[in-house]
């Protein structure tokens, strides 16, 4: 079976990814090449256009020859910023002293304005301010830094699948409607067909809600299939309106069978976390922006030095208890605004504290069972066994357990919850059937995006943000 | 960079599809391996127990060695179909002429059954009916034919994404709550906050719904891309409950800028399916089930057959105005249902009938302009640059198209129909910022897989479906 690459259509111009990844082997000549005007300088014998097509993060450079005839001028004259062109029999000039390996080379008469700009096009700067760049969604995507942000949430998303089909995990889609609240906790999006709204009659004839997370359906497919994972969609209708919150986001679920041990759990975390940061390395000269906008985002020096000291060692892992010690020393030395308490979540400056004085990701395992989950693997010191792994700066980034496998614990938990049997009955008689010691995780993947990009708001890392107090125009 | 393979927890036992993997180099002796019993046989001198995992089509076989006393022949006994086992020290026999080229050899005592099953446990016969499956959601996966199934669905979103890495394509997440119904076509699912059904208020400030497809907002990411792709959830309130039709779907929708032909689009998307294809074939001994429901699937055979035929040669391409002819004169032989007819859509019967004529997937392309959504590129005839790629039995697989990217037609076709233009202004003024020619096209992930694996109910082919007249108890 040959390759069908050679099969594609040869009308498509190529990108201008697959042109600087053809340096060592160039053609003489392009027969067209296609994208966006970003920037224009004339000179008397020649002009300098920049275009960008939105596969790099650096533009491709073409030089035109003038021959200084009116026509010629007057033409020139027209080429604005945010303007479509085609360049055709462009000529491959090498430039190896310089950033950018070649440039093109064309005459006036290959240019072709494709798509003309609106005077008020408004991109029209170098920099432009993230704040600016958000109130403009349709056209934010075409500059430098949201761009590259795009392209680097992709290539994550390419690693998390090399990862988990290294480890024999199947890709599974758990659904977005459903019955019920996973856990208990979050606000729910309720959900109905817009036709039956006026007689009052039910599409699923049961109230539906959109999935906050599709741990319990996950449990389900890995009872059959070992160890499954997913990226889907889920919902959470918060009022908080911060930085760090979204309505609609991606969550990554896995969940593993045969595993009774939250140690194994944060060594899978911790290696698949490693394994995306060796590939953002690996990948690193096409991954970072060329132009990182002045507030709230960190430069790319600041980011690969980050990346590295990922690697540089194994993560510190603690217990809650331990880290409320912790807390509670610092807490002598210098007050946090909510006192660290055994029994209490950590608070978002605890979390931070812990991260940042131990200047390294951290797992922190075996919470107190009342402030986690119903679903979670009892200890006998009235901890459960689970784990959040903890970032500088950001907080929790990824949240995970062993799940309790013991079919009369768990309905006693559900009991002593005054959680209803019934509407969980599916999920317990998991432990009737076959159960074994299994557990699993959950990661933000706009978190986990936007903290490995260096990016400080987490809506930046989805294309359209759809969160509390933000609107729903487009 | 060190791999970070060997780092992984070493508590965690193989998979079974490791182990099969692994045939070359096998170990001696296999410390832990845990599954479910798929069946037990008792003999004098040994038992044979077939263990399943999920990782593969195949049991691992496992022969325990009887010394015969009593309390050994109690053990043996309480072995039942469904339990989860533990197996310790395992020795590797290789057994290089049957199907399965090793077993393993165990002692009684390395026996630990994990978890029991109910005394009514059902999947306890070789072969269970498809509509007895579907009966029992939360079993169902472990059988032979719809664990097959979920890998195998695994395997082609791993194909898809290698084959746009490949060609320069960005991965995104476009919304899926949005403001309106992107084509005008489809039942909406309607979304609001749980907390504010009370008092009327609204989350987003404006009517929320589930999108029918995320089009519109790649072609805002195109623009700024050249090229992108995204897998994810739409929805459709329909009423009709057939086999072909899911409320809750997976969608692949693909958009690339600088194609004016609709011929490129149709090459690139025959590529996209015959690299899916090829990746079935090399992989298929992991990929196809071991055993095939009685009813309402296809045999391995007739699978691999037909991934082979749709290698061996280019689908044909004919215009909607030849197929209509070709109808007509079918329709004077043996009549259809629906006289074929210049202006209507095709039906069903219309559809199937033309691939089973042709034997192949065949694309249909330009249909008149009034059979089709408002944002497609106008022929001068009347009709636009469209395709659909119709499959033999299940029909439409692919719609795609060139999109009008013309600010002035666009907007006169809008009026055409009657369509506001405020709402779409986000989506026109595309059109006024370096506008270029641009195309892409839907494929219904659920048909796709269900057709490639020869499931005849694409029902199947999603882990718990959400349909009309299903339920949502899980």
């Amino acid at each position: 079976m040959p390759g069908l690459i050679g099969r594609l259509p040869t009308r498509l111009p190529p990108t201008f990814k697959s042109l600087f990844q053809n340096v060592a082997n160039p053609p003489e000549k392009i027969e067209s090449v296609c994208g966006w005007i970003k920037s224009v300088r004339l000179m008397k014998k020649m002009a300098f256009v920049d275009l960008q097509d939105g596969t790099t993060p650096y533009p491709l450079k073409v030089i035109i020859r003038r021959d200084g005839n009116d026509l010629d001028s007057q033409l020139l004259k027209q080429l604005r910023t945010g303007q479509s062109l085609r360049v055709k029999d462009a000529l491959w000039k090498p430039t190896p002293t310089r950033q950018q390996p070649f440039e093109l080379e064309a005459s006036v008469s290959s240019f072709q304005i494709i798509g003309q700009v609106c005077d008020t096009y408004p991109l029209q700067k170098k920099y432009h301010s993230l704040a600016y760049l958000r109130s403009n969604p349709v056209l934010k995507h075409r500059s430098n830094y949201l761009g590259a942000l795009m392209r680097f949430r992709s290539q994550v998303e390419t690693s998390l699948i090399r990862f988990f089909n290294e480890h024999d995990f199947t890709k599974v889609s758990p659904p977005v409607l459903t019955s019920g609240d996973c856990e208990g906790a979050g606000e729910l999006f309720r959900v109905e067909s817009n036709s039956r709204l006026t007689d009052k009659s039910s599409y699923f004839g049961a109230p539906t809600y959109l999935t906050v997370s599709t741990q319990l359906h996950l449990e389900v497919l890995a009872m059959a299939l070992n160890r499954c994972w997913t990226l889907t969609p889920c919902f959470r209708a918060e009022e908080s309106d911060t930085n760090r919150h979204l309505a609609e986001f991606w969550m990554l679920e896995a969940e593993m069978c045969f595993v009774d041990n939250v140690q194994d759990l944060t060594m899978f975390a911790e290696s698949m976390f490693k394994f995306v940061v060796q590939q953002c390395l690996l990948n690193q000269a096409i991954l970072l922006p060329s132009v990182i906008p002045p507030e709230n985002a960190d430069d790319s020096e600041t980011i690969i030095a980050r990346w590295k000291s990922l690697l540089a060692s194994e993560w510190p892992r603690l217990t809650y208890s331990a880290a409320i010690e912790l807390l509670l020393k610092q807490h002598a030395i210098e007050e946090f605004k909510f006192i660290p308490e055994w029994g209490k979540d950590l608070k978002s400056e605890h979390e931070k504290w812990l991260a940042s004085h131990l200047q390294s990701p951290v797992f922190v395992t075996d919470y107190p069972r009342d402030c986690k989950a119903f679903y979670m693997k009892q200890n006998t010191d009235n901890t459960v066994a689970c784990f959040d792994l903890i970032v500088p700066q950001m907080g929790e980034v990824i949240g995970g357990s062993i799940r309790e496998d013991e079919y009369d614990t768990l309905m006693q938990e559900l009991s002593r919850r005054g959680m209803k049997h019934n509407d969980l009955e599916w999920y317990t008689s998991l432990r009737q059937n076959g159960s074994v010691p299994h557990g699993g995780f959950g990661l933000g993947l706009e978190r986990f995006v936007s903290w490995l990009f260096g990016a400080h708001n987490i809506r930046d890392a989805i294309p359209f943000h759809r969160s509390a107090g933000g609107s729903i125009d487009m």
